[in-house]
């Protein structure tokens, strides 16, 4: 795992670069729907390709624009720009996530930040906090002080929103999910409501195991605090109700 | 104001060097309650502290902690950390905002982003961005490739996220309010609800000039889109009213 580890770094500090020298106008044309329905602009394929190239051996990849690519046991789902629409309106909250299965168990994952740098990465009994600035790796540390939680896809849930108001809980909404599932260990919760695809979320969900979880077909709950997270899966689950 | 530039950028580092570097648990204690009403952090004193040392020498200082200190004709508009709730909550945008006015007229801004090290600053024909970590500027440019727009203080409105829903808009809620000013020319528009503070809305103000603005006692609407613009008005103006 640690060269794989060594791999999605070197791929991630190549994308981040090529970031951080601004994109030229080329970048933000879109080539046609990538297979996860959504379009593809050039820079979720620029990062796609430097994924492909450089952990094909590690298995087969599965990408949300280029769907399936190679063969093997061990499969390797990547969203190569996860949160494109920030990264286009140069909004800083903007990554790439990684995920190594083998027979739908994820063994590693891989979220990276490209707004700020930082990253995070799992693999059994290890799991750690860097930067693509240096070599050190901090220990993750779960935060007590979390004031707000993270509700991806708030835009298309007003009914939820009033709800969370009512219950007194603030959010943000920034609009990465794979980077938002990795932060739910800081934050005081994350709820996603809207289609669910495993590029999104096999990565998120792996750094946020040991926590309060629920999951439905469209709906993912995080919280460390049981009283939080049973809060809103009332909150969530009422409204699912609601709408069927 | 290049040398005020240049003690604003120089205390902003001290703070970003001092947040990098990891907050002890001590930063996330409450001294009482600042000036503007919201409780302070330790964290938000510490800045506080850095800005009043490094500006005091630029005339007055009115700050969302410490209220109003020193004297003179000219005023320093100071929110030592832009979203502290961020901050304590480990979810990456905060920052600081720093305006300087002289009869009711900002002379010069500037705003940081501690999760990135990006900043913007502006004073009369001067408009760059630049980052902490090196002596480069660039100019501004407008994106027109813009998929998303920011609404601050989402989680009090859903009827505004519901009307917002129906017309199209997709928005992102970061929960920094200086900061998202300071990126209105970058995103589709921007919203904020609430109470208007001008601790929290000067700088950002500032930088967003010669955008389509809409102010009153409680909104802000920024966008550099007409269409877009006239749209958000038309919605935040009939729930202004529904709610009268």
């Amino acid at each position: 795992m640690e060269e794989l580890f060594k791999d999605v770094k070197a791929a991630s500090c190549q994308i981040f670069e090529k970031i951080r020298k601004g994109l030229d106008e080329s970048f933000y044309l879109y080539d046609g729907r990538g297979a996860g329905g959504d379009p593809s602009s050039r820079i979720d394929l620029f990062a796609e390709d430097i994924f492909i190239e450089k952990l094909q051996k590690y298995g087969k990849i599965v990408s949300e624009e280029a769907g399936e690519v190679g063969e093997g046991e061990r499969v390797l789902i990547v969203d190569p720009i996860d949160g494109s629409d920030n990264l286009l309106s140069t909004f800083p909250y903007f990554g790439s996530s990684i995920a190594l299965k083998e027979r739908e168990k994820t063994l590693f994952s891989f979220v990276v930040n490209y707004a700020t740098g930082d990253f995070f990465v799992k693999w059994d009994g290890f799991y750690k906090k860097g930067s693509l600035f240096h070599d050190r790796l901090k220990n993750i540390r779960v935060n007590y002080h979390a004031k707000v939680g993270i509700f991806e896809k708030a835009y298309a849930n007003a009914d939820v929103v009033a709800h969370l108001k009512e219950a007194g809980l603030k959010f943000r909404s920034p609009g990465a999910v794979a980077l938002s599932l990795a932060y739910a260990r800081y934050v005081k919760f994350v709820i996603f409501i809207g289609e669910i695809r495993d590029y999104d979320v096999a990565a998120g969900l792996h750094q946020a195991q040991g926590l309060y979880c629920y999951q439905d077909s469209n709906t993912i709950v995080l919280s460390k605090e049981q009283e939080v997270f049973d809060k809103i899966c009332e909150i969530v689950q009422k409204d699912c109700h609601g709408n069927q």
